[in-house]
């Protein structure tokens, strides 16, 4: 060959060489080596899949399950309740559509239930102590559904024992000014029984109030103002309309906190430490017993006593009158006495939580958790079989997927079926007692769906500022039920909204109370959590919920009939929180928008200004320390969502990521203060705790101002004062330092 | 061309391309790509950087830092103290040798200091309140150096003012114990002083045991016999040796608890809520003033009354008797009384901590801290400043190297001069206070230099069980001072050793107490901590602790002459220190072995179940959770150590070997119950809190047996046995749930 040729050659083969050489380096991706993340890793939420996931969210499933769920009363701790943890069990175990792991937990629980052998009694007798009138002990039997024998009687959980008897008082909703009240217009109280309504306090509240002023006994009723919108009569109600029926009675816990009575701060393990009956705190001090309207109105209508206030006054059809004892033309004699007649008794019951997970594929060790309760007072269609109709078909249709192959989330998704929520939210107190320190290390949030559908009209969600973004991004994505072609979102915010300071008008997310089992995770734990729902068009029912809550009349038929036709509410329900769940489990960056917590720290700062700055100013109480704090956050929060565009828009590495994650999970848990509220059980958040008095801001700053209004600065309330504001600004100013670029300090 | 010829080009052209491909795709290393780790994330641990860091750090450097910091008294908060703290600054902040970041902190702190215009005094006084004999108000300029106006007055800190007079009594170390022993011999204790020695109870509990028995105030000395040997000549002792000289007198804070004492949990910042006076609790309930043992001699040896026990008998030269008065024949009037005037006042006072900064490269969110006091009662060459000395010359390594641009940690580094720790850990318990959350969440471990040389013969080293193996790591491959040929390590064993049945013969870790300012790291925040010293041969010297201790003695020369000339075992514990500190922050697997927690947690069973579990047995109380508690966490633990060597040796990813550390770092923080002591400020470890009573096991269920013990098995105290047993149960079967893989339940 000639040398120009075979030079030729070799520089073509050379230039060859180098081609594929640069080819082969560049423009193929290097298989995943040893110590390179997982691809995996760098997989943002995968909108495809999120859209599968919505698209197989099947109504007519929700309603099967909601048919199975429910076709039982299913108590707490009841044979039913038992075989619905092997139902969930089962589901979770299943090889086409369950999940990685599913298992039971139990606890060893103290439960309060009416006697199998004596049935509480309420009935009028004469002087002599014969008995003039007995009410009835259950709900009529209208659907063939009230009847069985696992339909428990109404009765008031935790209600001592006790047979009681005096002249009848109404004290309206039982609250602590009512009873004064009644002190103001002269009424006698000493050893009378009160009958109040429900709404205003809270159930063990009235019972507590009223043995402050000498009342030993406690009727409780549901006035059809307060539910019905004012309907009373037969025809009017269930089963020919969504109406609570005149026999209807809402059952319920009488315990004043949360958890397992025995147990605080411990879980419920039969080993555990139990407090001695000397010691147990919250039970309510006298008898008390839940009626239903149609027997209220024999006992208020026959009232005798100057006439209640006008905003006592319900849709009995009758003048509502204070007592005590009956008027001379009434039905009963003038002295005869209520006798209210408890038997409850206590017992320890093993009640279970079951749990359901699918491993994490990135992060493993970042959850999120989802949950409903389990038990129901009778058949419980609505509180809570609709949420956990959900629960089951969300868990089905990402099973549905894991086993398949298709999909495993980036973090940890864990389902929870608590058990005896409502004697008090034991089975999740339970659950954040036993695995505090993992849960509080590693859950990104907690998603609550209790009642997935109380009514209709629209969503309604209730959480802390960071969780607020997530829900607005899911709701946006998915039509609102009906023809209205709405998104969730541009429906919701038909029903609900407020004018923001940074967005303008949004749906307007409410805050977490205690009412279902979020309230161990957000009070306790510091976990970001919400409770979602769909409710009222307020502008059709004043309903305080809806009507045959915790009676025996919430049944399968109930929802399909008045409810929720088409179970279209509860699909959007398992969108949402579908949704939501998917974007929490598998986005990069978590969808929390902590920058949302300074809108609300601004505004409890505004108020304490504009509505207790004077007052403290008297006091000589500065509150610039809270304005630096708030100041702080704000610009703390601020900055970190600067930090995170940047990031997002660059090219972030997967501890990156991490690192900016754990500063947004975490955050939450930076306002909370085991130390700040030693009289409240639980509650450690300092955002978040009960307030009373009339200031939306700080509740430890405006209890401790509610107490000390009136006494002299040197008092120790105004030192308590002083020493909320210092616990207010501690938090905030440590939430910002998790906040701030991490090696600073 | 030859069709075949082509061919063969072709042929051969695509093999070479082909060639050049899979030499390009799988020859070339990737460079980084957008979103892989940076090849940082995968450096562990630089053995070349940690030899280069432990043999620059020297000796002579270390003898200099410890001439300028302990040229002149540097009480905290006086303007020595604030010097001292723009030294810091200013050396952190050095262009050649500082780090990324100084900052001091400032607290407004409650400290107590003897009033300028009337000195505390000691007298004898006859029956007519005539001054019989003054004692002296302060120590003997021996050196030059214990006259000047910055050397403060020997005094009790914290202790009330008041001028009680009383026959005196002595009463050994001022135990409980030994005041029920003078009751026991019939001595009547009420309207005495009592003489105490220093040792056997705390400073403060000598005044509350007093108190209690009717004492009005309490005097306090070192016994020859626990410090010196037994020598007490001036010819004995300093300048001529390393003994304390006749009137040298420990100072001392006599407050009981930790942190200011007006701010307990909140930081003391000018605006926190502080106690009021009548709020305040911890300081000692009656005058109290330490004297030295030349003064105390003069007092004991002419007391009268029964000869004192054995074992109170001390190196004075006399027959120590108990009182109550003096003898006949002695210097004193039998009827003269001894009065105590304490003229202490309590002041609010400006202290800072000083912070230094190297941000992580890898992990700044993860941070390894490393600190000391500044303040010192005189001089404090020992305490603190050899301490400090030790502190600067690893922060003068590492901050050349980081200048340099040769070395950056993978994790954050903290360096911390903390302020006011002699008045009871005040600095560094604010710093905890004020960063609480991101510390918890952030923090690997705190590692505490105090006195870096007590003594040099060995290393001693305190800590939890996580930081034994990362000592041992270090002190293997590091040399011992002077000539032995061994390592530090090696020398260590021979001087304290134990026999583990894990590892066969090692070197003995002791526990942390509350000493020094590891207390509020592990105590408060559950951090993983250490302390780390060299010190005494026990065959040579059974002194308390060094014998200028707290006295106007401690100078640069005493610890250039007798402590540890050249300064070698200085260096020793740098490179110890440095070592540690380089494998916390820059191992890629942390280097907390959390198996050794195993060992401590059977080791306390055991003695559980040989010392308390017959006494349980008779109250029905049953250890067998606990069993079962301990169980769970040595599977947990060695499950999780095989998964750590299995990860080792194959290639895990950044997140991985995260997601492992973070088990690691957290585990200490599950311990943590801020419930389980409720009157013990801070303390919330379950397995660290204050322990009574004789058996070595976990002190909550130790403390409540000690109260149980005697009453009835339905007593409260036996529910309160119940009760920690319940709460030492959780704290395991937490912290082992921690350790399992993550995504179990």
């Amino acid at each position: 060959m000639h040398w120009v040729k075979a030079l030729g050659l070799v520089v073509g083969a050379t230039a060859l060489l180098g081609l594929g050489i640069i080819l082969g380096h560049f423009a193929i991706p290097k298989a995943a080596d040893s110590r390179a993340p997982n691809p995996s890793d760098l997989q943002d939420l995968d909108l495809e899949i999120l859209q599968a996931v919505l698209g197989q969210l099947d109504a007519s499933r929700i309603r099967e399950n909601l048919r199975e769920l429910s076709k039982e009363p299913h108590l707490a701790s009841s044979p039913r309740d038992e075989a619905l943890v092997q139902l969930l069990l089962g589901r979770w175990a299943d090889s086409v559509s369950g999940l990685d792991l599913a298992k039971a937990y139990e606890y060893e629980v103290l439960l309060s239930f009416p006697s199998s052998t004596q049935p509480n009694r309420v009935e009028v007798v004469g002087s002599q102590g014969d008995i003039l009138h007995s009410f009835r002990p259950g709900e009529k039997n209208l659907t063939g559904e009230q009847a069985g024998p696992d339909v428990i009687q109404p009765y008031a959980a935790y209600a001592p024992p006790g047979t009681p008897k005096g002249l009848l008082v109404y004290a309206n909703r039982g609250t602590e000014e009512d009873f004064r009240e009644l002190q103001a217009q002269g009424i006698n109280l000493q050893g009378t029984i009160a009958l109040t309504r429900y709404g205003g306090a809270g159930r063990g509240a009235k019972a507590v109030n009223a043995a402050k002023h000498g009342v030993v006994g406690v009727l409780v009723y549901t006035d059809p103002a307060d539910i019905n919108d004012g309907q009373s009569l037969p025809s009017e109600t269930f089963p020919n309309s969504w109406g609570l029926p005149p026999s209807g009675v809402e059952r319920g816990s009488y315990y004043e906190y949360f958890g397992d009575p025995l147990t605080p701060y411990l879980p419920a393990h039969p080993s555990s430490f139990r407090l001695g009956s000397n010691n147990v705190s919250g039970f309510p001090p006298i008898p008390s017993q839940p009626i239903g309207f149609e027997d209220a109105k024999d006992l208020l209508c026959n009232l005798t006593g100057p006439s209640a206030p006008a905003s006592w006054q319900g849709a009995l059809g009758c003048d509502y009158k204070l007592g005590p004892g009956f008027q001379p033309d009434g039905n009963f004699q003038t002295d005869s006495q209520v006798q209210v007649s408890v038997y409850n008794r206590l017992e320890l019951r093993n009640s279970s939580n079951v749990l359901g997970i699918i491993r994490g594929a990135v992060e493993p060790d970042r959850y999120v958790i989802y949950g409903n309760h389990r038990d129901s007072w009778v058949h419980g269609a609505v509180d809570p079989s609709s949420g956990t109709a959900v629960l089951l078909e969300i868990s089905r249709v990402l099973g549905t997927l894991l086993k398949k192959g298709t999909w495993r989330p980036r973090r940890t998704v864990i389902f929870a079926s608590w058990g005896a929520e409502e004697f008090g939210l034991i089975g999740s107190t339970e659950f954040t007692e036993e695995f505090l320190n993992k849960l509080q290390e590693r859950t990104v949030a907690y998603i609550n769906v209790d009642i997935a559908v109380f009514a209709n009209a629209t969503l309604r969600a209730q959480g802390t500022p960071p969780v607020q973004s997530v829900i607005f991004s899911a709701t946006k994505e998915i039509n609102a039920p009906g023809h209205s072609g709405l998104s969730i979102y541009n429906n919701w915010i038909q029903y609900s909204n407020r004018t923001s300071p940074v967005y303008g008008l949004i749906p307007s997310l409410g805050s977490l109370g205690a009412g279902s089992d979020y309230a161990a995770f957000i009070h306790f734990l510091g976990i970001s959590s919400m409770d979602l729902a769909y409710t009222y068009d307020r502008s059709k029912t004043s309903a305080r919920i809806y009507p045959t809550y915790h009676t025996a009349f919430d049944t399968f038929d109930y929802v399909e009939k008045f409810l929720d036709p088409g179970f279209s509410s509860h699909q959007a329900v398992a969108q949402t929180a579908g949704s939501v769940l998917l974007r929490l489990s598998d986005s990069i960056f978590l969808p929390l928008n902590v920058t949302d917590y300074s809108e609300t720290l601004r505004s409890f700062l505004k108020a304490a200004q504009q509505d207790l700055g004077g007052l403290l100013e008297q006091h000589s109480i500065s509150l610039a320390p809270l304005v630096t704090a708030v100041e702080k956050f704000e610009t703390a929060a601020a900055d970190l969502g600067q930090r995170i565009l940047t990031l997002q828009k660059g090219s972030p590495d997967t501890l990156q990521v991490r690192m900016v994650n754990d500063q947004l999970m975490l955050l939450e848990r930076a306002f909370l203060n085991p130390r700040a509220f030693p009289e409240e059980r639980y509650y450690s958040h300092v955002l978040w705790a009960p307030r009373t008095g009339p200031v939306a801001t700080f509740p430890g700053l405006a209890n401790a101002c509610f107490k000390a209004q009136g006494t002299d600065s040197s008092s120790e309330a105004w030192a308590e004062v002083k020493r909320q504001l210092s616990i207010v600004v501690m938090a905030l100013e440590g939430a910002a330092d998790t906040l701030r670029p991490v090696a600073d300090l």
